[in-house]
């Protein structure tokens, strides 16, 4: 693919794409971004001078500031991979400095905090377009970057009153260059979905592992490893993707507990027909799941 | 390494192994078996001779039969691969049939049901060793047989006061050849440790499945399919494993119950401390976990 014209109207990709926070979800834009030489330059903005250096190094980013003022200047899209309780201040700072027709998004696992939080903050010339790519791991900073972390996944991008059709198209255009496939939901139906397909799973699977008597950890196998696997995320950033969208996820464990209790009392009543029948339903829900690319 | 060879009394290997219910396991084990070269003949035994020829047809057994007793009388030792709830009718069946000095066992993932069944009930020439190999998957059928499956993995061997220290060393030297390490546990240690470790993270990833509404099916990522693969499941061989180990399993539950109360209580009061607490504490649970052969 051609490197963009910024001069040619038709060509609708960002010459300057900013990163705003390199870890693993923004070291994986940066890597897509370079694979499939998408833009001109990517500019890595974080706080730790150091590490940007690394990602320089390692040919992720073009560019290392620590001046997220000085990094908007020059971007043509600011995309903010910062935990989701930093996001909103971060698009603040950041909206004074840009330019015209610069476009902000995100990666926020939770979007209508975020979303509500700006709606009407813009200065007129910047646009702010939520959007959630459901792609990620357990696994922390840029070194675990992935340029295919996105081929194949959904990206959720979340309209609001306030944003224009032609910056929507140019963000789901973003992430469809990165290989993924857009759903345009708002935030408020987004963030109640992942609070039943990511935000639950992410409390059970903690609970899973506090519930683990250390003693009994040699008899772990494969299921319990999976089961468990994104227990190991990162506490704070989960800490605030939780509290962010406590609501819905509280609605969603009402609904998780609700079964739970049916197929306890099933098996305390050894109830063999109500288990295999709350199973097979189980299982026909879990085999009907979209198959993702990373699956064997 | 060479066959064994039965008249030679300090090899302990078996020359002929009887397989009983040749599926994902027992074809596993069969697999390593033939790959190993740790036996003369495998003998696979099941009620559809059709599967069986088609096992034969793929290298994985010697000969087919439908008849037990007539299997039991050719083997030095019986591996019961059935689903729980048909393990111990088909061990007291096999037995009287069995030559003198035959040893039987299972790969049952509950045992205390099994062995206190079995215990005192065999005939004085045959030995039943109860084991657990901690392997499997959720898929079913020889042709996901893996010679690999039982490497690097635990597998549980539970004396009962009916077993000999020869028969027991003799079963875990069985696993041993297969690739896995053995514990020695009481039938009742074993039942509760797994009840925690695999029986309740199913209880879990199936209420999880559950809960899944079918609209949101298109907004699940790699940590929902994680959480949720064990309950793909085979829902008669779970239910039949559930109902065998209920009290330890409710035990779980409670536990399971308690905290998740813990971490709800948490979120529905914002206290964004004792969430990070909470989330830092399974994280280091699930650090610790023991690394498996298939990991990443």
């Amino acid at each position: 693919m051609s490197e963009p014209n910024p001069t040619d109207p038709a060509d609708l990709r960002f010459a300057t794409v900013a990163i705003v926070g390199v870890g693993l979800i923004g070291g994986s834009v940066a890597a897509a971004l370079k694979q499939r030489s998408l833009c001109q330059t990517v500019v890595g903005v974080g706080r730790d001078l150091k590490r940007l250096e690394e990602a320089r190094r390692r040919g992720l980013i073009d560019r290392a500031l620590t001046d997220l003022p000085e990094a908007a200047k020059s971007a043509d899209l600011l995309v903010f991979c910062t935990p989701v309780d930093r996001i909103v201040a971060g698009v603040r700072e950041a909206a004074g400095s840009c330019r015209q027709g610069t476009i902000i998004t995100d990666v926020g696992s939770v979007k209508g905090s975020i979303c509500d939080a700006l709606a009407g903050t813009m200065p007129a010339a910047v646009e702010f377009v939520g959007s959630h790519p459901l792609a990620g791991s357990e696994k922390q900073g840029f070194e675990h970057a992935d340029a295919r972390l996105f081929e194949g996944r959904v990206c959720v991008v979340t309209p609001v009153a306030a944003n224009s059709r032609p910056a929507l198209d140019r963000v789901a255009g973003f992430w469809k260059s990165l290989g993924s496939r857009t759903l345009e939901m708002t935030p408020a139906a987004h963030d109640a979905a992942l609070a039943e397909t990511s935000h639950l799973p992410h409390i059970v699977a903690a609970t899973l592992a506090a519930t683990l008597t250390p003693a009994n950890r040699p008899l772990t196998a494969s299921g319990f490893r999976d089961t468990t696997r994104i227990a190991a995320g990162d506490p704070d950033l989960w800490t605030a993707i939780l509290l962010a969208n406590a609501g819905p996820i509280l609605d969603s464990l009402d609904r998780f507990d609700e079964r739970l209790s049916a197929l306890r009392a099933a098996l305390a009543e050894n109830d063999a027909a109500r288990i295999k029948e709350f199973l097979l339903a189980s299982k026909i829900k879990r085999d009907a799941l979209p198959k993702l690319h990373a699956d064997a």
